[in-house]
Formats: structure tokens, C-alpha cells, sequence
């Protein structure tokens, strides 16, 4: 899984608030259970791809899982050595945008941007699809609604983080815990039993269509590579630990390889040995899950807890999309109101950007997993390799002691994961990729058009130059816009000659009869200010303010027109009040350039 | 069908504009084309209706649909006699909101409102579902997506009133002309014909399921019964005559009384002499013409001109409605919304309104026309009644020559509309009209809730009354929130020294550098402008300058806040500006009392 909650690290540095000491900080344990969830839910699906990728050739063909597996694992290894290194050179974090703006320039810093925002997309999608897989094998009847499990799923996850519920280390430990308990149990209680004790799901006849052949083995490779999506999360989030920092956050990261290599290699051995095959409604970890504890209430732990993980694996998304896209608003490369944050500390605007993206892949691909998997792990492997081209690149410009054995390092890293990265995108293209190629350069190009607007602004503005010393105007007037005499006229007017030099009211009225009415009761309160009746026979109201602005406008004097707005208690009562000032303050504002003003009155009803 | 285009009438009199004068008022016979639409496009579902409800007794049950027709054309007479005297009282038009209103009191008034608004909307849910039927019978095609149809038809109808089009009584005649020809057509060749000429539809095996007692001639009694909506229409808009106008007034609604009833009967005798019974995916109407016309072109012709003559006829509901709502809001009845009107001459609330329920409606029927009819006609029964029930009351009060023969007139009418419409209620109650049982009195309710929260805050705001001179404040303060040091900046601070007596800049910044470069460049320029820096280590931007404006408030002076805002050239930009500023005049408005300023600053880009 992806970048999730490592992204926090990405705010710039918030002084700590009361409470967020030391020890608050993560020790390397810590850390395994907090960042690791991203990665080592990716067992649930990873494995499982492999064999879906290699049954095409037959069930002979599922041998290959193991050798696949251990290249995978191999490519895992180079990854955490050079993630090893990442933490070094980076101990303040920074996610692949931040280390390919710093290090590698716009460009690379845009291609960064765009693919971690898919991949943030697709780690939600994916890990909620494969969440419903799990449910779906403890509790078979969910299997026809699994996108509406999802879509469920989705719809928490979504309120949650809208109401800024901030998830801590403590919390995700438990069912990290109870995860990593059952899959190690899974591979070690399996090992020892001769045969597996239970048998679950359908038997699904199985026709080869495809010989084993260096496609079909790249194939399954490239599925496969889902299962490293993730680690680099703690290369992220090197911040949250407790000093030494460093140290810690690569023991965490050696942990977290050991980890992943050992369940992915024992899964692939067990499947080797109990031939599993794809079967109906079940999925792989599930077959090897009742295979090791037979069906009986650990298969069903298992089976939540593996949900459960894989959930919590789609949260972290929502920890880390809306603070990248908040990074990039404060580039200029997102709109601004990314960076808003309104009420609650939350970036409403990303997360709900988030669940409705997330939300139409589910539906596009009806909540399947193995439809989202050619999509998945190309963004990744987009910001491995860029990672890992920065730190080359800071190794031979820096040229620090031994920066060739670094800088060989981190290039093998590079080599391999941009030739992972090519694998992926051309063995899986017309299975799914292609819909990657075309939104991350339409994402990059959307991001650049975005920065050329806000410095196309920023010029015009004229920001960062000292400007002109302010207009001293010749005065101002203040319009108000009235029906009738009441409390509000004179609330409304009051405002006005404290902020006017001069006030006059105005009234739109169609009917001369209303019209001699209104006067009179004007003269009759006799404010002190001019009413001047507009006569309007089309019953527009809009329109005739206007034009009376526009009239009076041009002589030099700041205008500004002041609508009362009647302010009912309950909210259930505002569709009673207040349209027609809306609708005058839209289109004053969009049709002339006076200042336009909304001045409350509170009702007690 | 009903009272659309009449009720333009009920607008209050608005003089005339140029090319309004009395030769662009309506003859006899064009009033005809323009206001019987409504009324004569009920033939399309009338016997219709009556023939499905008889068919429960077997295709034998169907002789008395001749019986059951003249019944209902003898109501027919009774209210074109009685709707002759409401011309004659009410000249100046007035549907039956306006009479009860002026002669019955509140409460009745709020009960032709509420039915009036359900009888709109079933108008145009009703015709659309009937117009389908009609396209359905000549393209088969269509009819398994009879839904489509009508949603399409009810989109166009919306789109064409929301840019307020209005229609002319010349374009209403041609469809008009073509569809009374063919009908016409239909009776008098069908009557010269022995047998059918072509029989269209497939069969459909009839299972008496009842006999043909009382109850369900009663039940077939009522379901005719919506062939009688529209016949007020006429009396509505006897303002748009050409004098003398309660004459031809008058004439017109005999000659649509006596067309109708032609049509009705005639359609009546044909179905006995033929046996019509239902068939497959053919109307009762079309298979009429088929066996007049044959299946050739005519039988395109006649139904295309039907399903016209049915969306001209919801179309008339689109004239009516929001006009209808807002009378009700100019009474108070209805949000004010209701009654604006902004760009163009509609009543876009209310257009959208009926759009949104007729929806609904169509939906929750799933667009089949007898799901619909049970629904249909109680309210119109319900206008019949008051409008005669208000005519008699007149007679009684004010007592001219021969009262009490009119009196007598509008009593039968009123007993036999009171009648018809009990039947109507207590035959179909549970197939559909509790729905309106329980649609009128919650509409009822909500008017008179509005009404009196309006007439509260009326009290609140002492309308009517001389309020007391305004208040000269000890001053006023200006705060312009800033960003940074800009051309926007000193737009806003030039504005804000034209209105305030004292201005001074807010920033919030969050980092304490950046607040001194800001600090520093505001020195620099030094535009006579105190800038005061909020610290806010949360980030949040809004919450502190509400702090702020709360702190400064309540010393006496009038308080401002002026918000500048960037306005893009492009809408599609507008994504991109202003959503800080719009938030933070949001909150503002919602948490203090201050006047709140927005003052637009035009790009160039």
C-alpha cells in the first residue's frame, strides 16, 4: 500500500503543541505497527495476483509462484537497502514530490505529483476491493454486493476524515497485531500440517489459454509487485520517530523488509505445496487461511482481521492525498482552496476530491480487484524510481565519502524499479495500464496549466513589488437597496452613515400606487437620507439597481451598496429570507466593480 | 387538462405594453385553439380510462361505456352553464385560488392552492405519460421506454420555460386545428365504416375478475372523469378576449363544452359498436383511428398530432405553476424566492419545482398513465367546487336581479361537482387518491406555516410602523484581511479609507518568518494603514479573524470588514479564486454582526 499516513510528515514543520514531546514519538516497534499497515497489506492481494496471472497457462503453471515470488522478494531487498539510504539523506521525510522537486526540478517534481496522486486513488479503490474479497470469504452472502461493501466502506472512511478524526499510532496497533499474529500463523501452522485442513470456496474448472511462456512470467511478476506498494511509507515519515531518528526509522524499514519478504515467500510456498488454485468466492489467503486453522472462528478472525488492516490500509490514502494536494495548492499547482482548512483541521476539499475519484473506480470496475491491479503499483514504481534518481543525484553533487557506493546503490534501486515500472506498463497496457499512461500526463499537464494561471496572476498583481501608495478619494456614497419602512430600513441605514459620506436608498417598485405609498411613509420617518424610487413595469428587481449603480458610478467616488439581510434564527428558515439580497450581491458583483456590502439583522423568530 | 396558460390572467393587471393593444386580444375562435388544449387533449386518456376500469367485468362490461360517457357529458353541461356565470362575475378572470380567496376566506383559499399546485403537477405527469402512450402506439419501439420518453419530454419542457419562451396562441393553433380535425375525422369516418379498417396493438386475454356491479361503474365513472379537467381554463383568462369579452368568453366555452362533449360521446359510440377492449401497446384512441384511417400514414399523422397536442398541454402547467406559486408567495404563502424573477421573465423556482415533482411523480409511476389517473382530477374537482361554491356565495351577499336562479345554477353545479369529486375520492382511495388525501392538507399546512412565520417577522420588523430615527454611530472602522503586499492590497485599503473612519490590514500567518517579511514589506510600502499580524499555528485562516473582529467589536463604532477578491476573466477560473474569500465572508455573516464587504478586483488574465 502506499504513502498514507507517512504523508503527515510532509506539513511543514508545525512546532510541536502540548503533549507532542519526545515521548510521543515512535520507537522502531512503534513505527513497524504505524507505517507498516500500507505494506503488509498488500499480502492479501499481492500473492493472489500472482496465481491469477499464472492459471491462464493451467494449473501446472502455479509452480512458477515461488520463483516469481522470490524475484519479487529480491526486488524488495534493493528497496529497502536504498530506502536505507533515502532515510539518511532525507531524516526530515518528504514523500517523491517533495525529494524530485528538491533534487530533480519541476518537470520530474510534476510526474511525482501525478502519479502519487493516482496511486493515492488506487490505494483506496484497491485495498477496499480487496477488503470485500475477505469479508466475502468468512460471509459468502456479502459475495454479490461486494461494490456496495466498498462504496459502505468508502462512505465511512470518507465521514470519518471530514470530521478530522486523527488516527494515532496506539490505535492501529491492535489490529496490526492480530494481522501479523495470523498470516506469520498461517504460514507456520500450515507448514507443519501434511495437508490442508479444510477445503473452502467452489471448485472453478480451470482452462489454460496461454502457454507458460516470458510474457505470461512478466505477467505475473508485474501483478505481483502490487504486494511492495508501501514501503516506502516510513522513508516518509522518518520525523515521527524518537531520536536517534535515523537509526530507528531504518531499523523500522529492515523490520518491515524482513517482514514482507517472509510472508510473501512463506504464502508462496504454501501455495506451491497445496496447489491452490483460484476457486470461487474465496480468496487465496482465505484457502491457505482454512488450509492452516481449518474453518472454524480463526478462520473468520483471520478473515475481519485482514479486512480490517485492509480498511484501515485505505485510510492512510486519506491521510496522505489532501495533504499532498494542500502542498501543491501552496505550490500555485492545485487550486488554492485545497490548502483551506475550514473549521476543522481537515482539507474537506481534498478528501471529498479523494472519495469521489476513489468512488468512480469502484463503480468503473465494479469493486474488482483484479480489473484495478493493472492500474495499481505503476504510480509507485514512478515515485521509487524518481526517489531514487534524486538521491543519485544528490550523491554526485554532493559528493559526500563513499558517494559512488551510495550513488550505486540507490542507481541499482533506480535500474530496477524503472525496469519493474516498464514491465508493469507494458505487460498490463491493455489490461488497464493505458487509463495510467493517459491521466498522469493529462494530471501533469492540468497541474502545469494551473501554476501558469496563478503566476500569470501573481504578475498582474504585481506581488512581492512595493505598489503605489493608496487612492485618496474624493468621498464615498452608500447605496441602499430598500423595500419598505421597518426596523431593518432604519438598521440598515444607520450602517450606511457610518460608512458613507453620502446615503441614499433606493427602491425598485412596479406599482405607482405602492410607489406614492412608500414615499409617504418615508417622508413620514424622514431619516435624512434621499429615496429615490425606481419605477420598474417588467417586476425585475435586479436589473434597475444596476443600472441606478452604474449611473451614479464614475465621478471619482468610492460606491458601495449595503443590503440589508434579515438573518432568521433556524437555519430551516433561511430559504424564507434573504434570495433576493443574495441574488443582488451575485450579480452586482459580477456585473460592476462597486463594493458590495451584506449587513446582518438578526430575527428573534 | 388544466389551467395553465388562463392562469397568465391571474397576474395582476399590468399595463398593457406596446403591441399589446385590442387587436392582439383573442377572437372567439382563437381563444378556442389557445385555451382548449387543455381540456380537449383529455379525450386522449378519458374513455381510455373508463374502458380499462369496466374491463375488471369482462369485455361485456364494456357496452356501458356509452351509458357511463353521457353521464359524465351531462357534468360536462352543468359546468360549462355554471362556468357561463363565473365569466360573467369575475371578467377580470381569477382561477380558483383568486375567487375563494376573495369570496370563501383563508382556509378555503388554502385548499384551492394546495390542490391547485397537485393538479399541476399530475397535469403534466399525466399528459407526458398519455403523450407517451400515443408515441408508443404508433413507434412500438418506444414503448419499453415509455420512462425515457417522458423524463425527455418533461427536460425539454423545463429547459424551453427556464429561458422563457413564451408561447402565442397562433403557434398553440396548428397542432389544435390538426388534432380536432383528426379526431373529428376519426368519429365521422368510423362512423361510416361497418367494421374496423386495420387493427393495430396485440391481444390481450380479458379475465372478468369482478362483476359489473355499482362500485365499479362508479370506479369507471370517476376514472372519465379526467376528460372534464381543463373546461375552466377559459373562464380564468377572459382578460385575454377581445371585447365584448364576457361574451365571447362565453361563446367559446360552449363551443368547447359542445366539441368536447361531441368528441366524448362520439369516441363512446365508436368503442361500442367496435368492441374495443384494451390491447398491447396501443391506446384506445389509436386503435380508433386505425380502424377509421387504417395503419397508414393518417395513423402516424393522428398520433404524433395527439402526443403534440399532450406535451402543448403540459406545457400549459409550465405557465401556470409558477405564476400560481408566486401569488402564493406574494401572499405570503410561498418563500419570496418564488416571486423573483432575475434575468429573464420567469419564475425559475417554481419552474423548477414543478419540474422536480412531475419528475417524481413520473418516476414513482413509472410513467404509465393509469397508475396516475386515480391521482388525477380530485384537485381539479376540488377548483370546480369552490369556484361555484364562491359564485354562490357572491349571489347570496350581494342579491342582484334573479340571485337566486343563479344561485340555484351554481348549487347544481357546485352539488354535482361535490358529488363527482366524493366519488371520485371514495372509488379510488386506495389505488392511489390517499396520496392526495394526504398530499392537500400537508401543502395546506406548510402555506399557512409560512404565512405565519412571515407575518411574524413582519411584527418583528414593525412593518407599517414608523420606526425611529436612525442612529448616528460615533464612527467606523474598516478591517481589510490581507494576504500579502499587492495591487489587491492597495485596491482594498483605497477602498476601505473611502468608507471607514479608521482602516486597518489584518493578516493571519502562521509562520513567524514569513509574518516578518510580510511586516517588512508592509513598511516598505507604508500606506498609512495599520497592519496587525494574527499568529495562528493551526493554520486555520478563518476562525482567528473572527476572533479578531469580535475583539474590536462593540466600542460604539460601525465595524466593516472588506474583503478583496481576484475576479477572473473565465468562469472556468473562478475554481481557481476567490473560495478564501467567499469562506471567510461565509463564516462572518454567520458568527458576527459586522457588515461584511466584498470588494472585486478584475484580472486581465
Amino acid at each position: 500500500m502506499a504513502y498514507g499516513l507517512s504523508r503527515r510528515a510532509l506539513r511543514p514543520k508545525v512546532p510541536l503543541r502540548p503533549g507532542e514531546g519526545e515521548k510521543h514519538r515512535l520507537t522502531s516497534l512503534e513505527g513497524l505497527a504505524a507505517l507498516s499497515l500500507d505494506a503488509l497489506s498488500s499480502v492479501a492481494y499481492g500473492p493472489e495476483a500472482i496465481v491469477l496471472a499464472l492459471v491462464a497457462a493451467g494449473t501446472g503453471a502455479l509452480t512458477a509462484t515461488l520463483p516469481i515470488t522470490l524475484v519479487i522478494t529480491f526486488l524488495l531487498a534493493t528497496l529497502v537497502i536504498s530506502y536505507g539510504q533515502v532515510i539518511a539523506v532525507h531524516p526530515d521525510g518528504g514523500g517523491a514530490y517533495a525529494v524530485a522537486k528538491q533534487d530533480l526540478g519541476p518537470t520530474p517534481s510534476l510526474l511525482a505529483a501525478a502519479s502519487l496522486v493516482v496511486d493515492y486513488v488506487l490505494t483506496v479503490a484497491v485495498s477496499l476491493t480487496a477488503g470485500a474479497d475477505a469479508l466475502a470469504s468468512a460471509f459468502p452472502a456479502l459475495a454479490p454486493d461486494k461494490l456496495l461493501v466498498c462504496l459502505a466502506g468508502l462512505a465511512l472512511l470518507t465521514a470519518v476524515n471530514l470530521r478530522g478524526v486523527t488516527e494515532s499510532a496506539r490505535v492501529l496497533m491492535l489490529p496490526t497485531v492480530v494481522f501479523i499474529v495470523a498470516v506469520i500463523g498461517v504460514i507456520v501452522v500450515g507448514l507443519f500440517r501434511t495437508h490442508p485442513v479444510a477445503v473452502v470456496g467452489t471448485y472453478q474448472p480451470v482452462h489454460a489459454t496461454e502457454a507458460l511462456g516470458l510474457l505470461l512470467v512478466l505477467k505475473a511478476f508485474s501483478s505481483g509487485c502490487s504486494a511492495l506498494t508501501g514501503v516506502e511509507a516510513i522513508a516518509n515519515a522518518v520525523p515521527t520517530f524518537r531520536s536517534p531518528r535515523v537509526k530507528r526509522a531504518q531499523r523500522t524499514e529492515l523490520m518491515l523488509g524482513a517482514l514482507l519478504g517472509l510472508m510473501l515467500v512463506g504464502l508462496a510456498v504454501l501455495i506451491r505445496r497445496d496447489h491452490v488454485a483460484p476457486r470461487g468466492d474465496v480468496t487465496v489467503l482465505a484457502q491457505l487461511t482454512a488450509g492452516a486453522y481449518g474453518d472454524g472462528w480463526p478462520y473468520y478472525v483471520t478473515n475481519i482481521a485482514v479486512a480490517l488492516v485492509l480498511l484501515l490500509a485505505a485510510n492512510t490514502s486519506f491521510g496522505g492525498l489532501p495533504v499532498l494536494m494542500s502542498l501543491l495548492a501552496r505550490d500555485h499547482r492545485l487550486p488554492h482552496l485545497f490548502g483551506l482548512r475550514a473549521e476543522r483541521p481537515v482539507y474537506r476539499y481534498g478528501v471529498v476530491s479523494l472519495a469521489v475519484l476513489a468512488g468512480a473506480l469502484l463503480i468503473a470496475s465494479d469493486a474488482d480487484t483484479h480489473r484495478l491491479i493493472p492500474l495499481f503499483a505503476i504510480g509507485v514504481f514512478i515515485g521509487f524510481t524518481l526517489s531514487q534518481l534524486g538521491l543519485v543525484r544528490h550523491w554526485a553533487t554532493q559528493k559526500p565519502a563513499e558517494w559512488k557506493r551510495h550513488a550505486l546503490i540507490n542507481g541499482t534501486g533506480a535500474v530496477l524499479t524503472t525496469l519493474a515500472g516498464v514491465i508493469l506498463l507494458t505487460t498490463k497496457f491493455l489490461e488497464g495500464a493505458w487509463v495510467v499512461v493517459i491521466a498522469v500526463p493529462l494530471l501533469m499537464l492540468l497541474l502545469a496549466r494551473i501554476q501558469r494561471y496563478y503566476t500569470a496572476v501573481g504578475e498582474e498583481l504585481q506581488l512581492g513589488k512595493v505598489p503605489a501608495p493608496p487612492d485618496r478619494r474624493t468621498g464615498s456614497l452608500v447605496i441602499v437597496p430598500l423595500g419598505e419602512v421597518s426596523k431593518l430600513a432604519r438598521h440598515a441605514i444607520t450602517a450606511a452613515l457610518a460608512l458613507g459620506d453620502e446615503v441614499v436608498a433606493v427602491a425598485v417598485q412596479a406599482d405607482p400606487e405602492k410607489a406614492r405609498a412608500l414615499r409617504e411613509s418615508w417622508d413620514r420617518w424622514n431619516p435624512g437620507v434621499r429615496l429615490d424610487i425606481i419605477d420598474s413595469p417588467h417586476r425585475s428587481l435586479v436589473q434597475p439597481i444596476v443600472d441606478y449603480v452604474r449611473r451614479v458610478s464614475g465621478d471619482g467616488r468610492q460606491i458601495a451598496v449595503l443590503i440589508p439581510e434579515v438573518e432568521p434564527t433556524h437555519r430551516r428558515y433561511e430559504i424564507l429570507q434573504n434570495q433576493r439580497g443574495l441574488l443582488l450581491a451575485t450579480v452586482l458583483r459580477a456585473r460592476t466593480d462597486v463594493v458590495v456590502c451584506m449587513l446582518p439583522y438578526r430575527l428573534r423568530v
